[in-house]
């Protein structure tokens, strides 16, 4: 593994291709380079130039009379697999390549020319970031490797002065959107670690700078724009990496849309996936996803504050000298899932004592124009966190000048100091000079957006409460001895479908429930099964051909009796026949007609796995019928699953509740499916590599205390095609 | 009816009250009036001053030589009633109460210093805005009658320069948020009429100034922030207006939440009704609901340049040098409604020619930097916009400085002005210096949130459709001769809970088919009821003491045979009479029992009418089952409807596809529903009066041209306590 450090913080730069002319991309980054004061030596390299931007310039990397640690990289992309080497000779650890003219462009010859940077950089060990990228940002260095104008002006401190922790580290594909989130960040007085964009990341992926942030001791929260993953066996251990630290990332994935795909594809020369398995991989890490630039910066202002001070719960005291502001948070709370309840009467009495008579302390606590000034801001805030019925304290504000904070600025300053609760301030007015500042100065976040301001309390308050439940989750048990190799032997001699009669003792290697079935190959067989399993009995014609049994007519169910089934037997086995040969030449496959007692009644749900290309095997649940058909009410997850994992998979479904009993209908055997949700998703993580799709549908859940029902299974392997 | 006129555009101001001290609301006052160069005279009224900010002072508003249009208050609550006694003696007629302390305090004072104004204002004709207001700014007199430091910036004109139209009028019943609509929406280049902070509304109400704005020949874009609403009736007439006249109103209504609502009612004395209601007058009238302060105006701003250019449709052409930028704009279009649809090969041919090989024409037309560079963003949108596939365009771009935009000034005016399609410019960057400036005056909104700036598209697209679907939709027409007074008699001659032996009367009245039922007063006439009516049949107890049935035991389903109709009498009315006594002394009321055919099987639908006490009588329509019990799956709307609006209605329902059929089931006969609706809000409508609540839960929708079932039915009187 190259040493990304050598990237990120390089003792000594080299720009190859480096001009003095601002205008053009070349002469651009010359000029941002020296907008901040880079401890190193920056050493320009061209053909043309003895010296720019008053810095001796050198012909080549090898004239250089100090070992480099950084080569910017702005030629034309035909010449960079040879620069790229004439670096690894000098003895240059890494390289930002800035060059476009790769992957990103149709046709295969970009693909190869990334193909022999990819080699030079692994022959060299040496750290690539890009191509096709704006480069990157180290405020704290500080070196500011990119042309981006949003990181060149020479009177603005990179990083607010008042700030020393909290540091937010940006990887994004996209050049304009990464710096965008640094250009939003910096007027809200946010300290930025590293804005790192990756380009097509022929070598380094956006993941391994994570990785690497995580990893270096200042930066505390992450912001992601991702328009596809390169390296998707990474994200899961890189994202637990970050959860169990307490470091949120909070990232876009491009491509939730059709159109969003065929725009990151053309893009970065991305393949993106199905985005419900990244949704999965998202919920299972606690990974927040953002909605907009301003809205994943408003969140991140959070967590770059209160990391260690996130609300312990969803309630919330709002505290306000405006009625309609308060109000409108009040409503902006509860819409992000937040909860706005009534202080406690201890808490109000003490508000009380400062307010007119037309002022409330009941929540949200209008402290009226008049009470504001009296006490401030900082000491309403104070007062109302006391309350044990709030977890955190919103004070919704006119930040329009600076004037009121500060006289109040010393007490605001104790409030923070001293309170447990993370206060958030939230400005209906635009802010003018120099209050942004103050009030993070003083220790607190401003907001401009109460929807934005509500929701980073919410997601505060989520990432905390998941954090917590993710800490307490016991590891994942391993599966019993034998049961892996006896359900590997079972998929080794399968075909590449395997019916329900086939699938089932699969299921059952992991000591899932199934119907007591028999096979049979004739109708007296069938009819022999009715004694052996007693009735009612349902018939389902067995064959990988026929699917779609219900629609080929290939089911009958409810049989009692020995013709009625020898009957059934024909027209079923007729049926599935006639409706292959509709859509095929020749007959199809059957196997026999599956014997089944009929299942009791239950809570309908569908279960199954598919293998995504990225995240390998996504359980699926879902309750069924119009709940998947209708409404799409199907959640996602990577597997294995715990019983608490598998129980917040169950809670993503918006008709959950359903389980529990409603309309006079007995609470579901929630145990039994949590336990078939586990050992299902068992079996997938074990046979990752073998199984494309495992589909139970329907699981009918019976009553609490009467387990699950298998109505049906189907389990396809990935060699299928 | 005063004359708001005086109020908002009045020729000469006196300010009762006022101060030269510019830190106290009475100076900041004359402060702002300053400001700005008011063509008429201002006349300071003070008892301590001869002289104020140069203007000559006078002890009494009769004493001021020139009759006054308008008096502005800010004189303790306890004067005001006097003061504005003067002023109606002087002959002003127009008021702005600034003063603080009436209804919004606790206790019975305030209420009654309002009731005085309101009295002294009807006695002398007067217009009164507030009080407890923060007054209010006519941007185009132009006169801040208001404290707002907003609005006290003398050297930025109050309407950017290049605006003459699509202006943007405000009514609010707080003060801050007022004007901060125009703080935020100023720097976004945006035209503002009026800011009207109405506080209180002793007298005039948002509504009313939202009437007058209507008619005023400039306003053409609403904006409100309502925390209740004092003349509830106007509004239906007034939303009409709005929407047949095109000029869109877009608002906020706090009180969503039960702490928004505490908030309210604290805060402007308000007292605010049920939010489904508000919804549901919202939803008949195209009413847009904004989510914050910038949501609103950004969707204003789209409003306000392309009023008369609302895109036709849903499909967004997006352009951008960009593509991480174009890809989320894709994404964020897809989440508001939007649809993104691939370009037709003519236009990508148009766009192909000046695209390098890494861009693309697909859509989003990723452009490149150096495409961009060369044809300009201009001339992009414009190919995009001659698209026959997409109905509006958005531009993805970086409007970090104007330079770019500068070169191409003439190109951008062009297209603005030719394009037939809407165009808005979103930035991922936040501005800086001139760029806003520069394409708002080429033509273009230019947003800084792409979730708002996609939102926009959407409402815009969302307006034009609703307005052209309810221009064209009929006029309703009145319910036949006679209906309404037979109805009306059923309805006196009953007590105040009618059973459903008592309401299917009252429905049949309307045409609404109902079950052939008898009520039966003994076991034997139920027997003999079989008979007539045909087996099998329900048995339901009526008794306006036990309403509900199912759970007192006191219904019997499916009976076919007179000795169990007439063990099936007994055992209900027992079970009814104990259920009954299990909370309340002595016997329930029982009417008898209702013998009626089981219905067929149908889809479960649920349909009420509920009295609001703002709006009257509200339909309710809802999925039955765990749709209604678990997904509260409902919609609202004001009675009538046409059948146009009972469909539009139904469609509100997330499940509304069930009804088309689905998992084999065959389609519902929506028809047959749709006519039940219309005849239900008739009825409601007709005896608003009269019905505080009808229950027809459940209906049964039977298959396509198998019309509907009432399956219970349940009136009940608004004198029924």
């Amino acid at each position: 593994m190259p040493d990304i450090s050598a990237l990120l913080s390089p003792k000594s730069v080299a720009v190859i291709g480096a001009s003095p002319n601002a205008h053009i991309i070349r002469g651009r980054i010359m000029h941002v380079l020296g907008c901040h004061k880079f401890p190193g030596n920056i050493y320009p390299v061209s053909r043309s130039n003895d010296e720019i931007n008053g810095l001796k310039a050198y012909r080549s990397v090898a004239d250089i009379p100090e070992q480099v640690d950084l080569a910017i990289l702005v030629i034309p992309a035909e010449n960079v697999a040879d620069a790229l080497t004439d670096c690894g000779e000098a003895g240059v650890r890494a390289a930002m390549i800035i060059s476009s003219g790769f992957a990103e462009e149709s046709g295969e010859a970009g693909d190869a020319l990334q193909d022999e940077i990819r080699a030079v950089a692994e022959k060299y060990d040496l750290a690539v970031g890009g191509p096709n990228s704006e480069g990157f940002a180290n405020m704290l260095a500080p070196l500011c490797a990119t042309f981006s104008a949003t990181v060149d002006n020479p009177d603005l401190p990179l990083v607010p002065p008042h700030r020393s922790d909290g540091y937010i580290g940006v990887t994004a594909q996209s050049g304009g959107i990464g710096f965008s989130f640094y250009d939003r960040g910096r007027p809200k007085e946010l300290p930025f670690s590293y804005v790192m964009t990756t380009g097509n990341e022929a070598c380094l992926s956006g993941l391994d700078f994570v990785d690497y942030m995580l990893d270096d001791g200042k930066t505390e929260v992450i912001l992601m724009f991702m328009e596809d993953i390169k390296n998707p066996e990474r994200f899961a251990p890189i994202a637990e990496k970050a959860l169990r630290a307490g470091k949120p990332i909070i990232l876009t994935k491009i491509g939730r849309s059709e159109a969003g795909q065929r725009a990151a594809a053309s893009h970065t020369a991305a393949m993106t996936g199905a985005y419900s398995a990244y949704k999965a991989m998202f919920d299972r890490y606690g990974v927040i996803e953002g909605y907009d630039i301003e809205d994943i910066v408003d969140v991140a202002a959070g967590f770059s504050r209160y990391r260690n001070k996130l609300p312990r719960g969803k309630r919330v005291g709002i505290a306000t000298g405006s009625g309609g502001g308060g109000g409108w948070m009040a409503d902006s709370c509860e819409a992000a899932g937040l909860e706005v309840p009534p202080l406690d009467a201890a808490t109000r009495a003490v508000i009380d004592e400062f307010l007119p008579p037309y002022g409330t302390s009941q929540n949200p606590v209008d402290g009226t124009a008049q009470a504001i000034r009296q006490v401030g801001y900082g000491r309403m805030a104070g007062m109302v966190a006391q309350s044990p019925e709030v977890d955190s304290v919103i004070v919704v504000t006119s930040a329009r000048n600076a004037a009121g904070y500060e006289r109040e600025e010393e007490n605001l300053k104790q409030v923070a100091a001293e309170s447990d609760k993370p206060i958030l301030f939230c400005s209906y007015t635009l802010t003018r000079g120099s209050a942004m500042e103050l009030l993070n100065r003083a220790g607190y976040p401003l907001y401009t957006n109460m929807r934005n301001c509500a929701r980073t309390m919410a997601a505060m308050a989520d990432y905390q409460a998941f954090r917590d439940r993710f800490l307490k989750t016991p590891e994942i048990t391993t599966t019993a001895g034998g049961t892996k190799e006896k359900a590997a032997k079972l998929l080794a001699d399968a075909d590449a479908v395997l019916c329900e009669y086939q699938a089932t003792p699969v299921l059952a290697a992991y000591g899932i429930a199934v119907p007591d079935s028999r096979l049979a190959a004739t109708p007296d067989d069938a009819a022999a099964a009715l004694d052996e399993i007693g009735g009612p009995i349902a018939l389902k014609v067995q064959s990988p051909d026929v699917l779609h049994k219900t629609d080929a007519g290939a089911v009958a169910l409810g049989l009692n009796d020995a013709p009625a089934i020898r009957a059934a037997f024909s027209s079923l086995t007729e049926n599935a026949t006639a409706y292959h040969k509709k859509t095929n030449s020749g007959s199809p496959d059957i196997h026999g007609v599956l014997v089944q007692p009929m299942a009791k009644r239950g809570q309908e749900i569908i279960l199954g796995i598919n293998h995504d290309d990225a995240f390998g095997p996504m359980l699926m649940v879902g309750l069924g019928g119009i709940h998947v058909e209708v409404l799409r009410d199907v959640a996602f997850s990577p597997v294995p699953l715990t019983t608490d994992g598998a129980a917040q998979v169950l809670d993503r479904l918006k008709g959950r509740k359903i389980l529990d009993g409603v309309r006079g209908a007995p609470a579901a055997d929630i145990d039994a499916l949590l336990d078939l949700i586990v050992k299902l998703s068992q079996l997938a993580a074990d046979h990752a590599d073998t199984i494309a799709e495992i589909d139970l549908n329907p699981v009918l859940v019976h009553p609490a205390g009467e387990g699950v029902s298998i109505v049906d299974a189907l389990i396809v392997k990935r060699d299928a095609g």
